[in-house]
């Protein structure tokens, strides 16, 4: 197994239980999450991919620390650090270096991204939400549904902070920052996740079209976001928007279980996916590109 | 009674239903809210801030549109046409006109502050919000609360969305709403309204500790916000910050009911803080001054 001592440091250790260690009562003590630690202690060797995620986990980090009170910031940790990691973010700072940019101009979109996926996560799971389904009884709970719910809503506003706390102030630094902001938003709102959610009210609903606006805008506007903060052409950030909503199809497929012969659709959905996703990486050139081409078959994402 | 027909016709007849009613289905008519009309319905004649509320209203009508899927925009239209006015809106407008900014600038701001706010109103009526109470039997549902809360989310992202859309692309303007939009969801956020909502959890906090984090934090950030946009100096972001905070706790101090001594001790108190905010307006001169020390009085803020 090829894991360093720092990446098992850095990513805590797995016997540990789901909760905020102690540390996070402490104020400026960085949380450790152990809730993801399984994805980069998989056997692959650390790639560029998780090169990225661990650069993502670091970014969130130092920008979400314990604050007093106690009582907003520990739920708040809890659930930031304890919500699945989404690919969307990785997808973000390999558009930004695919198009040319630097790592660091992508990353506080990058964490805007994770924060705005850990707040649909940390909304899903209090009763009476958008399922209408009470599962109270069936999930394990640390806080109380309004904790829960309100932690939820208190997360989005941290990623929008984030963001347009981070640009370089330069004239094109405070454009790109300003068109980032305006994609995040539709990808958290009506266009994208809240009305995935919306329609997955719907009964008649096909769930390919749910991942669409939920994961596939996500990736998308994550692709697209990567390239505008690179400094990326026009047609640059078009062809990382559709790449990113391919993958997004994907990644979201690939979570979903379906029966029978409908697993059978679905892998060859991802299939005629994964043909389409190579075809919107033609034009660009260098080694990022294979890399971007290994986007589907790395497990960490 | 001082009421045009103008008037009238824009804030709706007061006898209507409270619902939306038929143009919200047909794309790009806007939807006429009558739930506010009796604000402006008083006997004041129209003044400076019943022109500002008009301007708001105008404004929000415009960006918020019916559109498909009727499912997403009809409830999103009825909850954000609801619910009450929020005075924040109309602070940031004055505060960009009395440090001799132009309404326009601040307009964009504003709507986010009233969404910011319905949002916030919306997502407080399903069972099981912030209060922890079912209050499910005594509210009056148009929709299931699974809807009202996903709509409450939703609406947001709308005003971040119209925020980071509405600058003039120049150097400053970017730079300005950039640093507009960290205000704004800071008001949101832990450090606002949320938190506010975190501290009513616990049973020991004072009322106006609450009200300080949610009415004082919007209007605060409301007229720093007005301020910056209108390109007022440092100093006097800094003293439209604190004039809107005092009037953010005038005004919930207001709305909050108290019993006996307590009422009292309130009286007391909003007379300490209207010395207090007068003392923020020195050094500002010309005709707004006077509109802005009216603030407290119009029964339409």
């Amino acid at each position: 197994m090829a894991i360093s001592l720092n990446l098992l440091q850095l990513h805590g250790n797995p016997s540990l239980p789901k909760f905020p260690n102690s540390n996070w009562l402490r104020p400026a003590v960085y949380f450790r999450a152990p809730a993801r630690a399984t994805v980069v202690m998989s056997q692959i060797t650390p790639s560029y991919w998780a090169a990225i995620n661990e650069d993502i986990d670091d970014h969130l980090r130092r920008v979400i620390i314990a604050k007093d009170p106690p009582a907003v910031y520990e739920p708040l940790g809890h659930f930031v650090f304890s919500a699945p990691r989404n690919s969307a973010a990785a997808m973000c700072i390999a558009a930004c270096e695919l198009v040319g940019g630097h790592r660091d101009q992508a990353m506080a979109a990058a964490t805007a991204l994770q924060l705005i996926y850990a707040a649909t996560y940390t909304r899903e799971y209090p009763p009476l939400t958008a399922r209408g389904i009470s599962n109270a009884a069936v999930v394990d709970r640390v806080y109380g549904p309004n904790i829960q719910l309100l932690t939820g809503v208190g997360i989005a506003p941290i990623g929008f902070e984030i963001l347009a706390g981070s640009c370089d102030l330069s004239e094109s630094g405070s454009e790109r920052v300003r068109r980032v902001m305006v994609e995040m938003a539709r990808a958290m709102g009506s266009e994208g996740w809240i009305g995935g959610q919306f329609k997955e009210l719907e009964e008649v609903t096909a769930a390919e079209e749910v991942i669409e606006m939920t994961e596939g805008e996500l990736h998308a506007r994550g692709g697209a976001c990567g390239a505008i903060l690179g400094g990326g052409s026009e047609e640059e950030i078009e062809k990382m928007r559709k790449y990113g909503r391919i993958v997004g199809m994907v990644k979201g497929l690939s979570k979903k279980v379906f029966g029978g012969k409908e697993n059978e659709r679905k892998r060859e959905k991802i299939k005629e996916l994964k043909a389409l996703a190579f075809k919107e990486l033609e034009g660009f050139k260098g080694q990022k590109v294979d890399q971007m081409c290994n986007f589907f078959d790395f497990e960490g994402l």
